[in-house]
């Protein structure tokens, strides 16, 4: 009877931390391959399987979360000690000197995967890409008064 | 002459932790105005006075680096604990559900001022702009072989 309720148990608490049809979350559970680069307790890195340049690699917090906003503060610590870490290497084995650093925090940036993906892209001159504002027509006026409302507006969320 | 020695410590390091003729550390430094949100001891997030979309965020280190793996990990951690903490409140505060967080790190990638800065850009389902994939117009063909080889390559410079 304990045996059965600590099933229970395990099992509410990988689905609480993994979505089954998760393709980022398999990888994490190792239940599909991938070219893993380095991991900690809460996140890990490996190359993209559909890379925009040599050397694209991905890193994924391994339990299941949207967005960052979602992820706790040890988690977020985790996910990003790991981009600071592994940065230089992979522009080093991928033979630039620069790298796009990305995330498409929800569906409107862009995000496919409803799982949080860090982007290392690395970079050459000849690449053809720029810099993200490369994909915006159209730039927005705003007063400063407006950046100033704004500002309030964030500042009473982060209270 | 001890407070003489100090003061050309103290002078010294200003010039190791700032550049004279870069914006974002006389934004740091307070020299030129922003519309700052948010700071702590190393990291500071304000709005971006070139916005491209409502609400436009840039976090920076206070000290100057010009790529991310040239931070400390305790100045990296402060970076990035920002960017956790204020990207829900700069979506609420925009009105939108979605941003796209992107660093461009290192002049290949389309950095324009050589001071670590992270974008935060609000997004919505009309402002025409998609994944950073849509700024890549040829995507490599890369073997399994050949990803086994970098993921070597990125470990060597890891240890």
């Amino acid at each position: 009877m304990i045996l059965y309720s600590s099933l229970i148990l395990i099992i509410v608490d990988m689905t609480q931390q993994q979505q089954q049809d998760c393709i980022l979350c398999k990888i994490a559970l190792k239940k599909i391959p991938a070219h893993i680069i380095i991991e900690n307790d809460k996140a890990m890195a490996f190359l993209d399987a559909y890379p925009l340049s040599k050397g694209h690699t991905l890193i994924i917090p391994k339990s299941h979360y949207s967005k960052i906003q979602e992820l706790d503060e040890d988690s977020s610590q985790s996910l990003f000690n790991i981009l600071w870490k592994i940065t230089n290497p992979v522009e080093k084995a991928s033979g630039v000197n620069s790298s796009t650093l990305a995330i498409h925090n929800g569906k409107e940036a862009g995000q496919e995967i409803p799982h949080v993906h860090i982007h290392i892209i690395p970079r050459n001159r000849r690449d053809g890409a720029g810099p993200v504002h490369s994909m915006f027509k159209n730039k927005p006026n705003i007063s400063s008064y407006e950046m100033s409302s704004i500002v309030e507006e964030i500042k009473k969320s982060l209270t």
